[in-house]
């Protein structure tokens, strides 16, 4: 695909700077752009396998938009370092990955960034091609080009190196070899979420030492996840991923507290910045509802994955299975005498049913539920020892509680 | 050459540990020898070309006493790093050397270093061998065994860490190279000044890593030079080198400071320790003549390098062209009148020379000196324009001077 030209180089930059936490800087991309139309841009991953969820899309949307302009985007897989895994053997997440392991779950990768990417217009690199033939010579080159203090100087080690705690040489080797990276393939861009700016910045340094233009840094923001606190991770249980099914990715995203509706709208919607800042107003101002806001915010999110027919019955799914099923907060209470008896009796003596034979073909046709929990039999004994809600269909709820004591 | 049995380790252990400053242990040192006889030696040298001098000499002469005790003394030429150079250029001091100039200058270095070592017993090997061929992977896994906090630990870093001084990040990976030449050579033993501890500790650890025994670490102490304050060195120029002329390495010995006699008693001669606490007493007690002690050393020190035969001519010639010819601090004086006058005239009036016959004879005979210089022409004309000592031979000494104004 040749480079776009429809648009103005400033504006097409400012088009792709659009939702990015950094931009180093807007008018080195604008530059490039005029230069040489076709930029390449660099999107590094770590082959050990994962999961990708609405955290990792915020890149990968960023990614598409510069295959939508025409750019060469390129998938960097980093097999060398995960081949070596943690050399000490003390970091049970950096086991070292085998090559067919590695393979496998790229394969699983670009099954799941093609819900996102062109996947027909994706370029996939491996850094082991370069990485391995790398001499101690060139590495002593390019470690000339950075002090201690500055790598020091990287979040992470900062905090660790003031409180402490061990950091091993070999690690401040890895932003070395991320950089060197960007030196081989000519980057002319390097997107990542925030936390990889410092190594994105080092990379500049290399390039320019290399006689390289410097690559443009582009970070994209942090998605919280569905805790609306910590960053969203698959290890944290508070992810959508981005193939799960369409009513579970509806009905997760429908756990997002109301105040995250805004942040969710642009960072894994996408909507513009002004239409959320105008949400964000309407939710605090009361002119918004928060359900309709996420349900609808919730419809437009699983259509990007899985389309708006799917979306709609997703959202249809949710309202028939799980929002009717809600108990009210106020609702008759009846309470029971000791002794197990059976359900179909309950129904009756609380007055869900007018009849034992209605009572059974309630139970039968799936209405009853103990705390929303289908019952599945009739007949069975049941005592209770709690406050129980019982329900029949979605709109008749009694409180149950057990004998008093 | 079979390793000793002449001696028990333990005999064995404590004379090649006498004199060091840090044996990292004699107990291990004890136990290598028991276990394996003949130790591989380790002694790195940078191949950028230097003067040997006395400061060498200590630790070549512990290499000495290896081969002399029948072990595997290999000198280890650093080329691969001389070859790279300071890769920032900011180093004048290590510009990159070129393979032919290594090879020139470690034909010189082998050369000095005969005046110590068995050359006919001396292994050579180069670094580059194993660590031009190192992977990125492999040194990720050496780099993975050793902290960023315990590298700025050493001297030199933790001075320049602490003043804010920048340390390139390849700094931090000589001091991993030469460690992992320990590896390579699987040393049992490994010698060099005080300032290598910390490398050679580095050592130690890789090759436990690596499954080896790790090496003993051994280090001579850093003589001061000649103005007994500094470490020797050539840039300072307060070194005698091993391969100057005798008298010259005679000369340089007697400008040594008294203090500082005990000292080179022990690290330049190797006397034994208690002969040089003895030596010291008598100097502070006022027993032991200065002069007649510093002739003796340099002497000694001499003849380690050009034989006895040759240092004694080199005391002699000191005795009788510097020593004999220094000026008594007490002497006649005689003011001349105003104007030039011929020099075998004023030898006349001073009484010098009985005739002007006689001071010509003097004169022609190279023993007369003005201010300790030869005088060439009796006929020159010669004026005093301030005080100056004019001597025949070594013993008659007048001081002439300016006529007063």
């Amino acid at each position: 695909m040749a480079a776009d030209m429809t648009m103005t180089p400033a504006a097409q930059a400012a088009s792709l700077a659009d939702g990015c936490a950094d931009v180093v800087t807007v008018a080195e991309l604008e530059a490039r752009i005029a230069r040489k139309g076709r930029l390449t841009v660099k999107f590094g991953v770590d082959p050990s396998g994962s999961e990708l969820h609405l955290g990792h899309a915020v890149v990968l949307r960023k990614m598409r938009d510069f295959q939508d302009h025409g750019h060469r985007v390129i998938l960097l897989i980093g097999d060398f370092t995960a081949l070596i895994g943690d050399p000490t053997g003390r970091n049970e997440q950096r086991k070292p990955v085998s090559r067919e392991r590695i393979e496998a779950n790229m394969v699983t990768y670009r099954e799941q960034a093609g819900r996102v990417l062109d996947l027909e217009r994706l370029e996939i690199m491996y850094n082991s091609n370069w990485l391995r033939p790398l001499g101690f010579d060139e590495l002593l080159r390019l470690t000339s080009q950075v002090t201690v203090a500055r790598m020091l100087e990287r979040n992470d080690f900062a905090k660790r190196y003031a409180a402490g705690l061990p950091i091993a040489l070999h690690e401040l080797l890895y932003p070395v070899a991320q950089a060197y990276d960007s030196v081989a393939m000519e980057a002319d861009v390097e997107l990542g979420g925030t936390e990889q700016l410092f190594n994105f910045m080092l990379a500049r340094a290399f390039q320019e030492h290399a006689g390289q233009p410097p690559q443009i840094c582009m970070t994209s923001p942090i998605l919280e996840g569905l805790d609306g606190e910590r960053r969203m991770g698959k290890s944290l249980g508070n992810y959508v991923s981005l193939v799960e099914p369409a009513e579970q990715q509806f009905g997760k995203l429908m756990s997002l507290p109301d105040a995250m509706i805004p942040r969710y709208a642009r960072l894994a919607a996408f909507r513009p910045q002004a239409v959320c800042d105008a949400l964000a107003a309407g939710l605090a101002a009361g002119t918004v509802e928060p359900m309709q806001a996420k349900k609808a915010l919730a419809e437009e999110i699983v259509a990007l994955y899985h389309g708006h027919a799917e979306a709609r019955t997703a959202r249809e799914y949710f309202e028939r299975t799980v929002q009717r099923r809600e108990a009210p907060s106020e609702m008759p209470e009846f309470r029971l005498a000791a002794g197990p008896q059976r359900i179909a009796d309950v129904l009756v003596k609380v007055g869900l049913a007018r009849s034992k034979r209605e009572a059974e073909r309630l139970v039968a046709g799936g209405g009853v539920r103990l705390n929303g929990e289908p019952v599945a039999q009739a007949a069975a004994a049941w005592e209770a020892r709690e406050a129980v809600v019982l329900s029949v269909g979605s709109r008749r709820f009694v409180k149950v509680l057990p004998p008093s004591t």
